[in-house]
Parts: structure tokens; sequence; C-alpha cells
């Protein structure tokens, strides 16, 4: 048989016990955040019909959907997001009680060009909110989100939150019509905090389409993007109005839910993706602005009329779980988790053997995380090295006069010290000694 | 943009909340078991260069690979099982910690026809030991499935254990040397149960390359292949005496461990996978045999040498996940999760609507699965149809005179019974209400 160099693609990554078992402690959290908000899971496949997929990310998005031919000829692809699968979902299923509250947590495939903190294999876990309207529904996914990264020991994040419309009616206010130019004008106007208002006005003064007058009453109306006075120069235009109305809400009640010191106002936020409709979100980590936003979503009320079906409102949140988990690992907060086991019994003799791997199964049953050094014949102090090099707490030694007794020696090995314990106080010992880190 | 019809490839499927739920549950009860057993998670990414995944699975299996050339040009594959990216794993990350203990659940594809109960894309969740060649290990293994299996409130189930080099030396025994022969045998001796002695002593009598003599003897080595006779009939053959001897201790420790009465000898079982070399084991649900194996593995000694590094004793166990919970369906006792909030909030008026969303907020990170319905304008009887059609126990009534005492009006859905209770008190109510079940 021919030998292969056992080796990974590019932008895909092995996670190995110990970063594993942090990026589960997250996953869970995650789960009990999404749950307490009244979200249930859903699960979708992997790879998908590449026409379902198609005509919903844009053009620089869609050249980055792995597509191939299955066995049967068929054109598929690899899933890029969680959203149009979920869009999907409703589509197909359509008497599917409404609102419908679900979330996800799923890998996607995207071929980008690898690089630092970017991977062509990622997992995003999502809460979205299909058939309502409801500022409520906006305020209850980002609350969702929320309370997901408080769960993980966050405290230091915002919620920037904008609103497609608004900003249009911002953009047709200023009287910058120019689909070219208004796209030039969103990537500017994002780098107000970065390189100041008067760099930025000249930027914006020397496009085709917008000129010094328009980048004046542009700048004048958005102010920094970030104030509700802001949202009063606005209001008055037709288009902006019940998005206006709409942002308030969802402001106001995330205030109310007491979460008002992690959102802020930010009309800035555009997102990339095409389904966008109304309110958009992104999130800023303040110790670590650089990584991007970790947690981002937004509106798509339109979504689903690509399936044939009747419009049907939807608004959603998604956590990047990769870019979030090495953020945390940078903050020095990563998650941690069980990488093996709290005890190891080395079973002093091959005539012990059956006595050994009750004592063992017997912890295993009551909840501890346990096994035997796999070498019974193996000398004492092998077998010591084997519990430290699994990494546990505790090594148990059975030895005759232990047996003969019902009990077993107890070494802690972050100390040294060693303890005869009674078979029957053995769980509750070490359930004692464990939690005393 | 065009109309495209929703819709799922054959062999894939969604898995809608109430079923995910409990699929998740059953999960988390695995994790459980294999972590009670000393193992710890890895991830793999679910595509590998082809040439890793190539000649490990036998050719029928090689058949089912996905594989397909990336936007790069590379040949890549979507992983087949979670056997060999682990053994990839291990050969990549050299100076891994031995022996590796480690568990993971994943989506695996295969391009099979669809048919009843097997699909293309289904998840299996793995425990595995790598660097042990001692029947501890294998043992190990299987205890922790077994564990798994007993978490999930099933009792009614046998493993039944065989070894491979104990049947090839029956069969060089019996005088059986032709590979076809000697795959035919396989294939017929599993109908022992099915048929009984002397259909098979037919079948086999018949076979080139066996014949009546080799048919007898073979029957008269192997018994009904189930009891411990068998193992002393054929423990003389030179091949067979070191797996004789492993597959005794793997079961006199299952024995000792007190899982004596879900393990039993089988010396039919051969499995169809090529890499494995020692013990091999499947699962039988009593109550449900039809559906085939849900729990399965084996030893596979020389996996590693085909990534050009040194053999590793290996041994490891398999749950097909999706089999095991249609089984669970079936034998009425699927497990279930959690599909939406235990309490909906009616706001009785948008003037409420901040002192609402505060109830909601408290009670979550109380951790109860709240929300609030999403239209305080509504009359009361539409919230109430909300709260109904969410599944909630529980609707919360805040009206004027509620808000004006601090207190809210907790109807119990389930008994149409009503109390008013303080908001102090509302997290503890709801709780021990919802514990009623």
């Amino acid at each position: 048989m021919a030998v292969v160099e056992p080796r990974l693609l590019k932008g895909f990554r092995d996670f190995l016990p110990a970063e594993q078992a942090g990026r589960q402690t997250m996953l869970d959290a995650i789960t009990r955040a999404f749950e307490a908000c009244g979200f249930a899971p859903l699960s979708t496949p992997a790879i998908e019909y590449a026409d379902v997929l198609l005509g919903k990310y844009g053009d620089e998005g869609e050249k980055l959907l792995y597509r191939f031919e299955d066995n049967g000829g068929r054109k598929v692809a690899l899933r890029y997001d969680l959203t149009v699968p979920l869009a999907r979902v409703v589509a197909q299923y359509r008497d599917l009680p409404k609102p419908f509250k679900r979330y996800q947590a799923g890998t996607v495939w995207r071929a980008e060009k690898p690089a630092h903190g970017r991977f062509r294999e990622f997992m995003q876990y999502d809460a979205d909110i299909v058939g309502s309207a409801s500022p409520l529904s906006d305020a209850d996914c980002i609350a969702a989100g929320i309370l997901a990264l408080e769960g993980l020991g966050l405290t230091r994040f915002m919620v920037r939150v904008g609103h497609r419309g608004v900003l249009n009616a911002l953009l047709a206010e200023a009287d910058v019509a120019d689909p070219k130019a208004q796209a030039e004008v969103l990537r500017t106007i994002d780098k107000l905090e970065k390189i100041g208002r008067d760099a930025v006005r000249e930027i914006l003064a020397g496009l085709d389409g917008v000129g010094p007058d328009r980048a004046d009453r542009l700048l004048g109306l958005l102010g920094d993007g970030r104030d509700e006075a802001a949202l009063d120069r606005v209001v008055a235009h037709p288009d902006a109005s019940p998005g206006v109305a709409h942002l308030r809400t969802v402001m106001r009640v995330l205030e109310a839910m007491g979460h008002g010191d992690r959102v802020g106002l930010d009309l800035r936020i555009a997102r990339g993706l095409d389904y966008y409709t109304g309110t958009v979100y992104e999130t800023t980590l303040l110790d670590l602005p650089s990584v991007g936003s970790v947690m981002s979503g937004g509106r798509y009320d339109t979504l689903l009329e690509t399936y044939g079906v009747p419009a049907i409102p939807c608004v959603g949140i998604s956590i990047g779980v990769d870019r979030l988990f090495a953020a945390l690992a940078e903050l020095g907060c990563a998650p941690t988790g069980a990488t093996g086991p709290q005890a190891v019994l080395c079973i002093l003799g091959e005539p012990l053997l059956a006595a050994g791997v009750r004592v063992v199964a017997d912890l295993r049953r009551a909840g501890l995380r346990a096994e035997s050094a796999p070498e019974p014949a193996a000398r004492l102090k092998k077998q010591i090295e084997y519990a430290v090099r699994r990494g546990a707490r505790f090594a148990l030694l059975l030895g005759d006069a232990e047996a003969a007794e019902g009990r077993v020696a107890v070494k802690d090995l972050s100390t040294g010290e060693q303890a005869s314990v009674a078979l029957a106080d053995l769980a509750e010992h070490l359930r004692r000694g464990a939690s005393k880190g």
C-alpha cells in the first residue's frame, strides 16, 4: 500500500483535546443562553442543492462557495452560512408554527484565501426568529447574543446597531443616488473612527457622484452616526420614518431589559450580505477591536421570496464561534473543559485485576471520570507515571492489603499526600478533593 | 431573481426542533459516559485530502466516498468515518502523549443508495484509545459504549464480541484457505441464528473451496460461536492462541466491571472494514434486532502504518447516532429536550413594554426559558394564543394593576389555574410549577 503523508488542507483545522474541550464549554454556554430566550434547536445538512444557495450572498460571496457534482451528477454545494438553509427549511415545511424561533450551531465552508484568523471551515452559532416583524424580535435576538457572551464571562463588548433603511434614507436625503457611489460612501464612513471626520470628508468630496456639497450634507446628517440626534435629523425623510421608529423600539427594549450598557446605536453599520433589509448589527470586543465583529446579524424580510413563497419577516444573530474562541484565548479568558480522568487506578498485580476494574466501574457510575492503568503487571512507579501523563489529579493504589480491607490508597498527585479510603467513601472523597482545585 | 424550489438532496435530512432537541439530549448522555471513562474531545475537518482517506475502507467502501476537486484543483473528499481522520491526526502530531484517548461526534458522508434507515449524511459518536495493546483498553472502549447506552435508559442490548485473528485461525484449522470461500463462509455462518445449523451446513457444503468435510469440521469447531468451548477448541491452533487469550481477558474485565449481562462472546462477528485486526464487536438491540448493529468497533493495530509511521496499536467503538435514535423512537423511549419557552409574558398595553421585557430578562438570568409575546398592543386572547402556540407551560399576564403592585398573574396553561405572584418570587414559583410536570 502506498504511504501517504498525513496532512491537513490549508484553511482547515484540527482541534486537539485541550482546545476542543474549551470550545465545547463555549458552545454549551451559548446553548443555555439561546434556550433561555425560547429558541429551539434545528439541524440541516452540510450539503444542499447548489441552486438553493446561489444568488443569496452577492457576487463576492458566491465565488467562495464549495461547489461540486455528486456521484449522481447533481450540482451541489457545501453550506456557506446557516441563514439560507433556515430560509430553505421554512419555505419547504410550510406549516411550521410561526413565529419559528430556532438556534443552530454548525460548520460552514468558504473558499477564502486563508489568513490569520480566516479559515475555510469554521463554525457559526445562530439564533433566528421567522415570522415576526415586531421590533421586540430584533431585540430578542440581540438579547440572546448578549446573554450568550455574558455567559462566557465577557462584559467588555458593544453590540452596535444600525438600520439599512435608515442608512439608505440618509444617502437619499444627501442626494447620493448612484449605487457605486453609495457603496464607496458606506466603505468610507466606516472609517470615521479610525481616520477622523476631516479625512472622511476629504475622501467623500473627491468621490464621483458625491462631491463637496453632498459630503457636507451627508456628514451633517450622520454626525458620528452614534447618537440619537442623527435619527432626529433623518426621520423627516419619508423612507426613514418606519426604520427610525423600529430602531428606536429595539434600543428602548434592550435598555429596559438591562442590556443598555452592551448596545449602542451605529448608523454606519451596513453588513456585506445581500439579504439584509432592516436592522443590522455587529459586535466589537472593546479590548480587542482589531479582530472585527464576533457576533453579527440583522433583519432579512425578503429572503423567503426567492423560494417562491410569500415574504415572511425574519431576523437573526450569528456568533462567529471560532473567531470568538480565538479572541477569548487572546484575552486570557478562554473557556476550558475536562480532557481526561480525575482518577487513575493502579492495580498492583494481575490477581487484583477484577477487583480493580470494579472500583473503576463504580466510580464511573458515581459520575466521576476514572480509568485504570492498562498494564496491571507493571511496576507501581510506571503506573503512577501513567496517571501523571494522563493528567489525573489522583492515583488510586490497590494492593493486596488494601483489597483485603476494602480500601484503596488515594495519592493526591498535586500535593503528594496519601490517604487510605474505604471503597464506600471513595467517590465522595474524590469529589471533595477534586473540587478543592 | 429566479425562483428555486426549496428541497433537500435524497439521503439528507433536516432535524426539526422536537427531534433535534432529543438528539442533543442523546449526544449529551454519550458525552457524559465517554468523559466518565477518561476520553477527551477531538474535532477534525469534514474535508480531507482524498489520498488521506483512500485505501482504507475496501473497494465497496471506497466507491461511496464523496470526492471532488476544490476551487484550487486539489483532490479532496468528505470524511467517511471518524477513525481514519483520527489515525491521520495521530500520525501527523507525532508527540501526542500516548495512550491518546479521544472521543469525537461528527457527521460523515457516504454516497449509499438511500433506503429505509440508510442515509448519505449521518452522525457517528466514537471513542478510541491509541497506543495501548492491552485488552483492558478493548474492554474500556466497550465499557464506555455500554455506559453510554445505559445512560440513555437502555438495558436490553447485547454487545457481541469476536476476534478476527481467532476467526481466521478457525478457518485455517478447518482448512478453508481460499479468500473468496472465506468471505462466503463468513456471510453464511452469520445466518446461523436465523436459518439454523442444518441449513448453514448445507450451504457451506455446497460452496466452492469448502465442501461437506470442511463444513462439518468448521461447524464442529465453531459450535454456535457463542460459548467459551469454541475458544477451547481453537486455542491449540498457533495463530489463535494470542487472540484467544486477549479475548478472554476482555470478557473477564467486562464481567468484573459489572457489564457481564450486556456482553457475549460471538466468534461469527467479522465487520466489513479493511482496517480491523483483532477484537471486533457489534451491538444488537434485543427488542429490535432487525435494525442491525447500533454500536460497533474493534482493534486496528496496523492502520497508522499507511501514513509512514510505525504501527501503533489502536482500539475503538462507534455509536451510530442516527440509527440508535431512530431505534429509540421505535421502542418508545426516544430522548426529549426543550423546544421553547416555559413561560410567555403577555404585556397588556404598549406603556407596560419596558416593565414587561425587564421581567422576561430577569427570568432568563434566573435560568428559566422565557420570552414575551411580540405584540404588546394585541388583545390578551391573541397573546395567550401565542403562548399556547409556543408550547409554553405558563402565560404571565402583566396589566396595569399587576405592574403597580410589582406582581404578575401566572396562568398555568395545563390546568387553567391562575395565581398572582410577586416578581421577587416569580422564578422560584415557575421552577416549582414546571418541575411538577
